[in-house]
């Protein structure tokens, strides 16, 4: 099979920097065009890019030169983006006009009726929306997005209690990494040694998008998923990796064993149609009492599983645990690419 | 007024050494005596105690002679007491039935049903347990308590709460500093850049310990309180003062504004009778979008206050805010010393 | 004595809220006039500058309003400036031609020949070159400097060496704090877990400015000492508090207590004067294995000390120890504001 | 080729940690036999070993039993070797008197006049010293030892220089990681936003075994090298490896690009006999103005390799620059390691 070319939107920031070390040798994708702000633009990556992954910097890639993000003759049809907000909304729209696919990590789009917001393994069947999305908006090419990196461990960890028990409430407090907040983000004097305990937005985002993530697709609308939830969001001094303490209220009567059943034999389309950057276990629980941790899970599955841990019961709601998953690889530039394989298994990409 | 003798139990640990630095200039306390385990008994303070606090070891106890924790000729009457639970137990009461009133950080005595478990702001009446205590137990002396440090902070901004509106239900998750688990305590290899998802028997002691501070004092029993509580507790990378999520339902009716103001009077005995280490406010309600945080927050009314912030409403339950307490002074050496300066305006150090 | 009105150039950034939180209750000088970037021109106090002391931003201070970088009818004789040092040369200058005396924390004019670069403690009589400066400027007011943050605690500890047995050659490493970075200055990525070994022009700039601090002044002019200096600058996970490591070797034979009477004995003009903010003993040493360390000693003498201690051999140079000293305080705004204490006692604000 | 059967003595600690991972796969040793503690004997490594490592504990380690530290029927004759230096010596004589091949990390014997001390690239031929250990002990066995972790980085920075150029001075001061001292080690307390000016031993250590690997073995023994060195060691907030800055002069003239060639081309036995740990380059040398650093460049050639960056004039000595060395792989495991990897291909294994 050859390979499909693809390129990155915002290649320079820290998701971009993921988008890059994860795409290399990706057996069906082969970055072949790069992009990022003017500044950058007509720079060799080496240059443009403050690399701040522990990996080095693939030569390749290194010599590459950085585009403007504007649709050229040479941009290949299949785009990852990872955008500031600020920039992604109009750069996006513009690329997907031009007949583009967009699989982006930024927040513009995720809440559009007609933009399917992806867990693959929690709602592969959203994607259908893009047919809409076509056809009502005139775009030849299409947006495809996947959840903010808080969002996404809460939501995998609940996905299999929302199908088996049928969930009422969530009540989740984050202590999240400043990799989240990209690149300079988070000067050391704000963090060091401290709580930070707010994030512009990102409770807003947590609570809206799993309402749409865990909804029911019908008749080409999704319908928003009824149970209630709250969310308190912190940044705390660690590098990668969300820890989320989370308590839950059931419609059906559960047992704390059968919780644990229904996370361990979690499995869903990615991992059925063995996805290159499916993990095996989407879900993986230890059993020990003081995990899981930053420290020693949070490249559990190559950082794309989420792992749950201290499940208890809860006083107030009914059951309590704890989640991590790592944010920008399952919560941002792993979550695209396993996007985009769904979408090439799915035929969307021809 | 000629100052009262005091001692201190565990003169060499974390707190041990806040009780030292507190008691340096107190207007009602001189320290007279200290001890600590038998591995320190006999040198001078300034050879046994690993020094940690950022303020200098006060001179005239450096040179002081440590002793050995039994009751002794010379032992003063007024005791603080910030001993391992693991000799806490024993040693505590060998003092109280040697005559001793013993101002104790420990959680051995905290859940006995004759033994006050005191936040002065909160339930000072609680203290009156002390009779039944000596009658019953046929003890010289006494033994009151101080709660955990992660109660500390939930409780004082729950009080208020519970006194005007009523409570339900509270789910709260702490960020707790490292300064909680003593010295040497946690090991950098575990916590830099990490958090753990776990604290051995913490949440056990916040759920139990609120309800009787925040119980009514009936017939000569703490009626507990009815309230729901749930928590989830966490180590994160900082190095005094514990950040709490808090979520709540009350039985009255209110409004965002009616709990700031509930929080903003909150006066109590400490207040009135101007106790030397009293905050002038109790609680300190912080309006910026991003407060209250450890770094910027923690030293707030000389470490003495709970700073409340964040307050909004909680889909879940009814409203959700973010508390702060510092877990060494607040939480631990400043609660204990509050407790025995209310004991003497009270009339129990005659 | 009626208190001189001052002002400061800069007051927003990490050092101008140095200055603020030491002119609070300050017995000689009253703030009376701010001044920051455009940005901030127009703005309250509180609502233009991000706050991060720990102790609270003083609230007359807070409702003061924040003037441009200009010469105004209104401002103050006496500024105190810590302003970026890409616009400190134009906006120093300006102030200083229009009859202002600016005490000065930029490197600017550090190196002038005509500017003084001063230590109270270790070049007084350098404060005479602003005659000069006067003169062949034409300027009605004067610029006077201190030192690089990272200078002022090498060559404290070394100015007794100098004057008792002769420098020869020093070798420095410095182990930075983030502060002396300013704010937002370093990215919690890059510094988290890491140590960062280059700080740009920190080499040169310590190198250079002892050689000038420890020269003499002939005929109005400083002549250079001649040791030889060599300086390698890290940055490390510190906020406050530059840690550097020393080995020297001086003209005269000495022994260890030799170094240990000269660090010991100093005392200059200031503690002679009894300035303000002079610390009692300019060199504190001290004598465990383990010390200085940030943690427990950079609040020495309100953070006006050089704290010194492991002096040992060194078998290449002749002599090793370690040197603290608080680099926001000793080395920026408390520098400025003895160089003004010094100023007043001297006549220079008359 | 069938594997050679291995053992470790101190398998559940740091360094015994990452043994029990760099075994993992190895193309030459099996791992079969594992040792430590009386506390851990008896029990399941799983069991036994609070294991700190990022990477998952080996399933098949996992479910092996821990012996105690006694030679035993089934004990392998190769075993490495990194237990506290409170017990190696007597555990180490033991076993190599029983007739082990001890490679042992520990610092009991490595400056005993008749034991090999190893960098195999740096002094492989100083192997040979054991056949007078052998003889004149009496010893069935054999005793091999590395470095300490601070010396590793240092000497094999300097190696090509004494060869090609000689070495006259040299000055360092360390920036050392936690994981250098074990666990629990580094109370988080004690190094949290700090830098501690001392590790017991530490500077001796580096400076006595610097001369050993730099001297020549000439009729059967060791001359020292004659280069003075002078070291300065200090624990910053960092977990895994030490960065040093170093000063040097050298004997012969050279340039700054001599010195560089001298790194680049430098290889040896290691990598001419290809052995499976060696870094295919010792020393690679980084070009930016500030590196190496931790974070970006500790794992260079997995952790085997010194990296060395900033070469500049030194005003003081000659030279200066930063060297950077991961501590507990190329400082510990990883160097005992190709210590074995040497002795295989060097027939002392038969």
């Amino acid at each position: 099979m050859k390979k499909i070319e693809v390129g990155i939107l915002g290649a320079t920031g820290m998701v971009g920097q993921r988008f890059v070390s994860l795409l290399e040798n990706h057996p069906w994708f082969d970055l072949a065009w790069i992009a990022a702000s003017d500044r950058s633009a007509g720079k060799k990556y080496a240059e443009a890019c403050n690399w701040r992954l522990r990996t080095p910097m693939p030569e390749r890639v290194a010599a590459m030169t950085v585009h403007e993000c504007r649709p050229a003759a040479h941009s290949p049809q299949l785009l990852f983006a990872s955008l500031d907000s600020k920039v992604a909304g109009e750069v996006e729209r513009e690329f997907a006009q031009a007949g583009h696919v967009v699989v982006s990590n930024s927040s513009n789009y995720r809440m559009e009726a007609d933009v399917p917001l992806l867990i693959p393994e929690v709602n592969p069947g959203h994607l259908a929306l893009v047919r809409r999305q076509r056809k009502e908006r005139g775009w030849k090419g299409m947006i495809v997005t996947n959840p903010n990196c808080t969002t996404v461990g809460l939501v995998m960890s609940l996905a299999p209690l929302e199908v088996t028990f049928g969930l009422e409430k969530v009540l989740m407090t984050s202590m999240q990494a400043v990799s989240g907040a990209g690149y300079p983000g988070v000067p050391t004097l704000d963090i060091m040694g401290n709580v930070i305990p707010h994030i512009a937005n990102e409770e807003e985002k947590v609570e809206r998008e799993t309402h749409k993530l865990l909804g029911k697709l019908i008749d080409g609308r999704v319908q928003p998923a009824t149970c209630v939830v709250s969310a308190h969001c912190n940044r705390v001094p660690v590098e990668d990796g969300h820890t989320e303490t989370v308590s839950v209220s059931l419609k059906k009567k559960a047992s704390l064993a059968d919780l644990i059943n229904a996370w361990r034999q979690f499995r869903s389309v990615p991992q059925e149609r063995a996805l290159p950057s499916a993990p095996a276990h989407p879900i993986v629980v230890r059993e020990e009492k003081d995990r899981p941790q930053v420290r020693l899970d949070v490249e559990t599955e190559h950082g794309m599983a989420a792992v749950v841990g201290r499940l208890r019961p809860c006083p107030v709601l009914q059951f309590k645990y704890v989640a991590l998953s790592h944010n920008t690889i399952r919560g941002a530039a792993g979550a695209a690419l396993l996007n985009a394989e769904l979408m090439k298994v799915e035929g969307y990409l021809d």
